[in-house]
């Protein structure tokens, strides 16, 4: 409020006269009140990577995306949703590494995560991999510890058990399972810590692309469970990321 | 196909005209033919229960249905889905002693079960009881020995853990629960023994009146779990007890 | 685990036999195993109040576990999802409060939140009040700090943005919304805490009982939004109030 | 109407004997009677285009309707859903220009608009840009002026009000969004103009290929909104310019 | 914004203190900001009614807020989805005068509708009136005149090609449907003003709530429809009239 | 036609100026066209009873529609979806019988049908039967000879096949079922005739009011098969009827 | 029936030893019991043609079933829903002519239709004609005479009352139509004739492949309405043949 | 119990620390209770195939799984849902046979069933085939006997009768069908063994790729029928092996 006061002084002062004032008022209503920080996707501090999400734009669109990052001195950038195909062709222009199981490709090098709390990522089946490494990734890249426990499905629930100490060590949990989507409310209450729920659309017929998974998990009988969208690793892997750098 | 021969010797033998034995085989196709246990729900044995479905029967039309069958014989008769009201009304002109919970009236007195095999009876939560009681008494009334397992949804986990020896001895386990539905893959996972799944309308919101845990149950990744339709637990007593008394 | 460990060391040292261990063991296996945890909802330490989930349990249900849970000295209680009929009938067996809008009731005295961070609970119209302060009660009871929010719908945005320091103060955000929904997506672009949005059924048409919030906010494009189901006041309150403890 | 008027009038003259006149008006029934605005679509005066849907039709059939046009006098002729390919295949025949991005061909040059009002045409993200730059041009044909406003989704909100002078100047605004669709309610929120809501496809998952965004828009709390079909940029723009073209 | 504009110059003038000023921007930060517009629904001049959405509210709330405006100066209120019960108890505390069709209450009086353009509101059956009705009479409380055309469905199109010069002569058109929705389509066919679509619940099975006249209208061949949510006759109402006041 | 030249030739005449023709051109233009046909629901030649659809409308209202009807002449009306309280206050003031099964009311007798084909209407439950009845009363109201098979659900195929004389018999067949609505296409293999198949809404669960029955008869593997809205009785009575006359 | 009679004339006589008459009876159960006409599809008259449904059989297939039938004496066998690449494979093999827009492959000639009654096809749009076409080729070759009307959608209304003298003149009346389906209502009201009504997968967004036609069709305010699954060409002209059929 | 009365007793005597009993507790509190046995997937006896889900596998996958198992001695391995592309990549690894029909791959050799009981698998229609086929080569390779019945839809109802006594014989019978689905109520009606339902995704238009088989069996009328997912013929062959080896 501050440049407010400030203007009003100068129109006082004959400095401004009040149809300028007027503009400058309307013209930046928003700015004017301490918003700039509302666009923090972009702001990061150095040395924590960007994310790019590479669905829907061209090899082209993310080559040009890398270059203007890398000469405002980005060190890293993440792109999701990334197609092999289309990774070979901005590696032809950037280099970039490029992680086929969860279709992400760097720009430069993600650094070692150093969080205090451990992010356990649990996926039921094999096929829910892709999935889960996109949110392993996401969540270390924004200096996350990520704990990976795959293959733990509920109908052997063994192996889900077997790796108890582990989910009940971490601060956040995320869990990846289509099909029923069981794997998000068995360990919602095993544990006592958030638990972020991904459906994925692994699975056939009444699994409707995933929304059988998505229906039982919104439906979790277990209180610390909430869910993204299906197929949705970056959104879990960044909130986990989130709540796992509180009180840091 | 022994009548048909006698009809045709009969036909042979001049005792009856070409034209009544073609009436006769028109007039009754199939029975003849020896179809007539296709209508097996009708034709159980002495002592075994009669099962009426009272939804959409009026008061009436269930007294009259018992009435008739106890001229006939039944000693014992179960109206599935009847109001407290309607058992009320009933009672009046028949009586029958009620089940508010399951919401069954019996005519007569359920015979005590003695199947080899027993048939565990799990429900994720309290408000699940109604259906899995109805599945429990039907599949009682139909001579088999029921277990009851209350109260072991899968937010729970341990509650359920500490009776797994109840739940592995079993021949056949109906899972009944709603919301997410869970309970049916986790314990198709653990159990080697046929597993029915009653998803349960219980829930709200993303719910959808039972839909989540009917997705859930339909995408189970066990493979020994099928599904009856929403709160159908006449059908899963009814079924379960088929399947325990295969072999006997 | 402090119990447990206390326990073998009286078996050490005489001072218990084995067979007394093994009772009280078993008496309580989970609890005693270190799996406290796994039943937090009801291992909650002295002075933070019980949850009861009271929608399909009757009166005498509720004042009977109340009356339970006083007697093992729980010294607060919240029942959620209590009718103003039910209230009363539990009031006449057990003393409690009742706060209308949010449906809770509570049997002793909700201790003052002490915790470092502020929850703000967003909704976005008078209808949303109700599920809006489930949460905010619920968030309280367990510890937390709560900032209301109240009628800051996207479509008059002026009111939300004149709220914007208290929202971006907050360290977790609940979004309650109905209708389109809209309020999670704008908050989450806004702030860089966790946000978690609650769907409500308010609505009409092509509302479909909360689908179309809930649909809107699973595709929510800020990547720091999560979502509970339809009117789940209670777990949004409950998670915000787990996430909001880590790190203290 | 006149044509009809002096057909009766040289029946009264004695120029046309009844029957001929009645043959005349049996043939052309409702053009004659008046109604030949009902066929809008193909009657626009000169200099207007003409808008052919290109979906569904091959390269043959659009070359031969815009040679009949051209023929016709028609001087200029928009084709909307074209692929390239077809473009190509139809450039061969008769000479378009092409927008890869809109997919629109265009015989003939569009007129420079001169309406009094203006089209705010906003867009949410890069991937709705095909459908908003449909609308775009199929309005500058029809006559208006357009402002385009793209990449101004709610989840960086100062992007949006950074143009809030643009937007509230607009006699109709288009808000064209995919995902959680919320752009519709806050602009309906922002301006007193009509807004025509143009649900995408754009998204994924829960996205159910545009419903939640279609669901979000109905559901509008801003009272000024109206919804077209799902990535149905044409009926925006074509909406858009007759609304825009009112008391002009 | 000449409020403030005469502030800022009073400033100037030094008539005013720049805190006094900022005090007085403060309190009022959107409204005086210029944004007045943005809060449409509550800001109209003198002699136009204020609506509001009943739904949902109390007699209680309502008679409080209607006192409120009334001591403000509003000389006319409507209260749309008001039921009969709410009517009485609203009028017991504030007199209005109720509609039963529409089920609006009015306080005060609508003034006499004055544009220029014409809005026609055409309704296919008997059922579809309430909706209709809160439609025409919104659009009359904001000043634009009204034509009816009731039972005009196009099972029966004759009723409707009676009045097509009433539809023709339209400046906008509200056509109001259920079942499966085909007068919108039919008048955008017929008329080359906008149509406003609204699909009521109307009727039974395979409609879903409306569901069946809703996608009819979505998906409506004719350009010149769009749509707003099931039985929303305020909106389509409110937009029509906006929509007929351009250029005036 | 006859009218149209009429009118020209009264113009040629000078009896009528082209400006008064021109205007009763322009005000019929359908019914001078000889469209007074389509109005054919209320055109039926004396003794063919009338049908009003009594849901949605007001006792009032309805006996203002029969008294109306009695005075044009009208020897018999049907009353469709009347309710017993209904029908007890129309009959107060216009004498009805009333089938409360079928919910139909009926002003004056419907006379003996005496249609050469005969329509059999089959029901698959004893719940099927209102709307069973419902199109059974209106085919024979309209002329045609009814066949009643009820009870004849395929779960007893012995039932059905029992009485196939008379299915096969039929010129045409409706087949009313709920739940998994198998009957239609059993019965659409057995015939050759036309069948109208009905879905209701009786069921539980996974039939989403009528949804499973509707489906699975639009998907029968018969190509003998169409299908009318949920619980439509009438229209399939109607129907069947208009189909039962073809050729005489 | 008069086969069976014969047969127990023979036992009678002594021309057949029961046991003898009994295998005859039980090798052939069905046909011998007078149902052979339940295979209808397959016992047509000679000329008549016989109908392949061509989707999901290999070329191969469908070339062996036709040189089956071809052996066996049919004189004519259509072939629906066959790709041009089956065609051409399968006319490698046997010399069948391809309609390309119906996808309709045809052995032998389809013999000139003689019926009395002539069913009109009305298609909506241009992309509707592959569902009508094949409609009408199937009516042809059961032996009705077609009327085929096209582009005469709803949106361009007086199209269809054009030719209203042919669509009024019909014995059935085929309605097809996507997008928003409207035709079947409009052709519903004004003809008293039977109408089938056909949606069509053909629109995009919330189309949902078909979906709001085939709901809008089904709601349909017109009586006289039925409806067959989306694209069912196949099953509308077979239906219709049948009931142009009747009586005759 | 013992286990762990044997571990106090160690405490007790000093042969192991407070703290290392408390740590064996902790890590195996599910093992140590006895879940061994709960992965029976995967530890059936010598000679029992083992089955592989194919699907979401690549070729080297699939042969380095198989490898493996064929080191430790597996003698029938089952590959389902396996493409022929993959199944030639996976045989130039591992020497496979491959069933085109089913898609399954096979190493080693099934060993010829011997159960007591039959299987009866039902399939309506040629397309059903795969699915048919998948369920019943799994239950061979589980030891069950299996009796095909294809082509036997109930739209030719007499096919299905003619094979009645096999059905009837039959201790489990799988019933196979997309479209409507009848053929499960069909067989549930006419059998009194457990029916398993697999709902295909063979049809078109509202067959919603299998949702309409799969409701229409979720409702069967016949209280004997169960249903597995769409298209699973791997569990219902899996499902109906267990069930007919019950009592064995």
């Amino acid at each position: 409020m501050d440049n407010m006061l400030e203007l009003l002084k100068r129109v006082e002062r004959g400095e401004m006269t009040p149809e300028d004032a007027l503009l400058k008022l309307k013209k930046q209503p928003f700015e004017d009140l301490g918003y700039a920080n509302i666009d923090h996707h972009r702001q990061l501090r150095h040395g924590i990577p960007e994310v790019i999400y590479g669905e829907g734009k061209t090899a082209e669109q993310i080559s040009g995306i890398v270059s203007a990052m890398r000469e405002r001195g980005y060190e890293c950038v993440l792109i999701t949703r990334l197609t092999p195909e289309k990774a070979s062709a901005v590696n032809a222009e950037t280099p970039i590494t490029y992680e086929p199981q969860s279709r992400i490709g760097i720009f430069g090098k993600i650094p070692t995560p150093t969080s205090a709390g451990v992010i356990a990522v649990c996926a039921a089946g094999t096929s829910d991999l892709p999935v889960a490494e996109e949110a392993a990734i996401v969540a270390e890249a924004l200096g996350s510890r990520v704990e990976r426990l795959y293959d733990v499905g509920v109908a052997g629930l063994h192996r889900l058990l077997h790796r108890l100490d582990t989910i009940m060590a971490a601060r956040v949990v995320i869990a990846v399972a289509g099909m029923e989507g069981a794997l998000a409310t068995v360990i919602g209450g095993l544990v006592s810590a958030p638990v972020i729920a991904v459906p994925t659309s692994v699975g056939y017929g009444a699994n409707f692309q995933g929304l059988s998974a998505l229906l039982s998990m919104l439906n979790s009988c277990a209180g610390n469970v909430s869910v993204v969208n299906i197929d949705n690793g970056f959104g879990a892997g960044y909130l986990a990321s989130l709540i796992n750098n509180i009180g840091e």
